[in-house]
């Protein structure tokens, strides 16, 4: 018998075998960036163009993330996939609804093209749910026509998170309804993501009828139990893997029913700690085996999916794969892709920068002038007096804040905010389309003075402004309407800390490991003016996010989440103005 | 909390939960066809437009069955639903490669447009070896075109059975890698189902390198978990039903990578011993849990051919599902169809009969005239001698024939096959392309008198006569010259048995019980005749496949199946006749 001709061939490995989840001894050939042959035969019927010494290492299927946002990291596609490419992550599903909040479709579109060439492969998730809600003005929204347009692309893999789970259940006629409808009879074979946090019993049995089969949030026993028993598909990110969890997900036969996603990861995080494969190394020291965990964020990501061509190391699948020195710690010796060498641990592993990679006019999506001092004048046309208003209350470990009434003074039809012991939050609508403001008052746990301006905003993206001193709120504001988009921290009149980012006002084209410097530089500063938060980056991010409890800020004033409406400021007069 | 509307609620019922394989009492509730709710919550919640009280009993999936042929059955797609909605299966896909060999691209079309409003569900696979050889003239063929073609339409599940496995592996350029490539290339995801009988190592990997992923034929141990471990879905029908085989599946964690399939079932034991229920209960019979049984004939059957919306009892799929009263004998009382009652044991369940289901043509597809006995002379222009002949002999509990050279005299240009102790087989090609024909000898287990001719032979379905007195083997072809297509019995110079199947030459519009006696009318005649296999009708009609080893006969004459070419039915001249 003629040698069978391969292109590359691993010998001595202990390979991944993902429908016996155990590894077995043997020899692995790729053949046109697929595998060819996995066994244990006689190597000497091939003829290999190379060949690796496996030297007893493990190999396993790159990993899979099927549910995430490159948006969080402020980089863009090109850097995301330099970043994850070392940590094994060799194929993922980023929903862009950051992007599409900015730019509509072509926000979608773009952050796609900039993908066609990045070593990760990338298949993205239409955004199903921009804007979020009604009660904000965005610079985009995606609508059943832009759904349609995308579908014509080859590269979506899903219907991104239905975030409005609520209006989903209680009115048949709201927009998601009618783009569920449009999806499930236009498209039938795609995947539905969900976000659908505590919903139980008939409520979690809705949401399924209307197609919704999968939820990343956070879980509970009981939660994901009740998810499983109905069928849906559960997507564990890092802040549901609690011990009760993973305990539950080891000793019960699920496992064909859950993968680990990363969700949301911070610049630092991705650049210093890792990504997926630092849940798969989390999973491992926390009780669960290596093969589980391997699964987990290989084979159930992939076939939820629906991407058949991947995700095992089997005949006839895309040959990306990793050679692990030690299967405990998780330790990434090489990367391989399409059976390429794309990353070996101890080999210089640089980021090519490119620049202006998107369209001139994402580069001019902040449509403000400078700020002034009377742009952080409270103008309120009422008499003088003493008025109950709503604040705003940060609170260390979570995103959502409470809402606290405080007494102000009105005088000269100023809200005198800074005789107040509170700091001034406000937004400025940035994509020309209506020039609204809106005020509020923030406490608790975040910054005690200076300021901090960004348009990294959620899920809007106007410019918003945390402050005690007007000057340093100027500064830091100034800076971001300036550079067309950032996140800032000023403190003593001046700018301590800044990330530009000029993509949209959300993302920079610098490198990762700059970028992660800067975002570390922002968190200190923050902390430096008194911010209490494990990440104040997110936290801040979130005032303007109208779907996380409870009192929110939007363009278009205070938001009331719970119950879904705008309210005002100023409640009611208490009394009047003591003069001293 | 206003009721919730359902057209249908099913109260105390133990309900199949497929991702904790297991039962679970409660409540079931349809609205739109589709189940809405699965629990054990307060039935009050509801207001049903119909309530079922399930008296305890067991709620399953409907059955689905993703590997069989109609045709093997001699019926229409209408009656073959009715044949199988009783036995509890909901869901098909059917691979209708007999009529694509009789009538091309729109014999296909044909069986598609038979079944849309069949009650089963039908969702097609498209033939694609077709023409299974190119040792053969067929009515039609399917090409790349064709695959195109049908591809339009929404009622295509997969692509049927490669058959030729070892082309596929040896010959890079052969019609079926052509076909591999296209599909692949046009329609990534589209499901590939396999025939790879005794492939393993490297033979296997290729052959699912080519893009083919499963394999229902014969299976050992050995063959088995070698497909499962490079990622092959395993369809098991009875004949693999072995007790080593059952065991194993049985014992290992494999659940996720084997379904039930029937592949043929002869329409006598359609109609009086079941279908894929007669599959289930014979694996609970065999030791496997019935929770195990149901999930491999609904859950890993619906997902293999990527059927999101059924196989299972959970919100937003298809309710299609049987209400079982006794589990370990899988005794079905009634089954639903998208939330109707479609069988109730100890209901009149009556066949309604529509004939001409298809166009005019498909009743004249037989272009040939009666033989008469100089068509059963085997004319040899060549000197009188003993010559060394191949005839093919039969052999029970095996479609396989082996070749045996016997020694036979030839008298005035005329093979004397009647003084040999041998019969006669002889094909007719009969879509009136070329007139070709072919004879050989045959012995062994077949019929030792008398004569039977038939169009049921696939998979060209020429007319095909075997036996051993000139006027039965008249008798018997003429028959079915004369009706247009069938199966017919002759002995003592007449008909003894016959089976019409005017539709193409294998259909019949007649009712299945009907079918299913005249069947066993076949089968008793010719074992009246001396016929000794445990299935004659299958026997018969494979001696014309020149797929199966070893000795076959098609039109252009006879085949060794195992070297894949034409040899002659005179191998050498032997002596002189002796006279008498």
């Amino acid at each position: 018998m003629s040698s069978y001709e391969v292109d590359l061939l691993i010998t001595n490995v202990k390979v991944f075998n993902s429908y016996y989840k155990q590894f077995r001894h043997g020899m692995v050939a790729v053949k046109n960036g697929q595998f060819a042959y996995i066994g244990d035969g006689d190597s000497h019927r091939f003829s290999a163009a190379v060949t690796v010494q496996g030297e007893g290492r493990h190999l396993i299927p790159g990993l899979i993330d099927i549910h995430l946002h490159i948006e969080s990291s402020m980089v863009t596609p090109a850097t995301f996939s330099h970043g994850i490419i070392r940590r094994g992550v060799t194929t993922i599903v980023p929903e862009p609804h950051e992007m599409a909040n900015v730019f509509g479709i072509e926000g979608v579109q773009e952050m796609m093209a900039a993908s066609q060439n990045t070593v990760c492969d990338m298949f993205y998730g239409i955004p199903s749910s921009v804007p979020a809600t009604p009660l904000e003005t965005t610079g985009g929204s995606i609508e059943i026509a832009d759904i349609d347009e995308l579908m014509t692309s080859g590269n979506i893999a899903c219907l991104g998170e239905i975030m409005n789970y609520v209006d989903v259940i209680r009115d048949p006629d709201c927009k998601t309804n009618h783009i569920l409808r449009h999806v499930k009879e236009s498209y039938p074979h795609l995947v539905i993501e969900g976000h659908t946090p505590k919903l139980l019993d008939l409520d979690l049995h809705r949401i399924m009828l209307a197609g919704v089969d999968s939820d990343h949030t956070h879980q509970s026993i009981e939660g994901m139990t009740a998810r499983i028993a109905a069928g849906m598909f559960i997507e564990l990110q890092e802040k549901s893997m609690t011990p009760e969890v993973m305990e539950y997900v080891i000793r019960h036969d699920v496992a064909e029913h859950f993968c680990f996603v990363t969700d949301d990861v911070m610049t630092d995080r991705l650049a210093w700690e890792g990504h997926l494969d630092h849940i798969v190394r989390k999973a491992i020291h926390m009780g669960m085996s290596p093969e589980d965990a391997i699964y987990a964020a290989t084979f159930t990501p992939a076939r939820r999916m629906k991407m058949t061509d991947r995700g095992t190391v089997s005949p006839g699948k895309v040959a990306d794969f990793l050679l692990l020195s030690d299967v405990n710690e998780f330790v990434i010796d090489e990367v391989y892709k399409k059976g390429h060498l794309v990353y070996r641990e101890g080999d210089s592993y640089l980021q090519t920068v490119e620049d202006k990679q998107f369209p001139a006019h994402f580069y001019r999506s902040v449509q403000l002038c400078s700020l002034t001092a009377e742009d952080l004048d409270v103008h309120v046309p009422i008499q003088d007096g003493l008025y109950r208003c709503r604040a705003m209350i940060v609170k260390d470990g979570s995103t959502f804040t409470e809402e606290r009434l405080v007494d102000i003074p009105v005088r000269n039809q100023r809200l005198c905010w800074q005789e107040s012991g509170y700091g001034l939050i406000a937004t400025f609508e940035r994509y020309g389309k209506n020039g609204n403001r809106a005020y509020g008052l923030i406490g608790g746990d975040t910054i005690q003075r200076g300021a901090i301006a960004t348009t990294y905003s959620h899920d809007n993206h106007n410019l918003l402004v945390v402050g005690h001193q007007v000057d340093d709120m100027l500064a830091a504001a100034n800076h971001v309407v300036g550079v067309q988009g950032g996140f800032c921290v000023a403190g003593d009149g001046s700018v301590q800390a800044a990330l530009d980012l000029p993509v949209g006002g959300i993302l920079t084209e610098a490198p990762l490991e700059e970028t992660a410097v800067q975002v570390e530089q922002l968190v200190s500063a923050m902390r430096g003016l008194g911010y209490k938060h494990y990440n104040p980056i997110m936290s801040v991010s979130t005032h303007s996010l109208p779907v996380s409890p409870a009192l929110k800020i939007t363009d278009h004033g205070l938001i009331d989440v719970n119950a879904g409406k705008v309210v005002p400021l100023i409640v009611e007069r208490v009394g009047d103005l003591v003069s001293v």
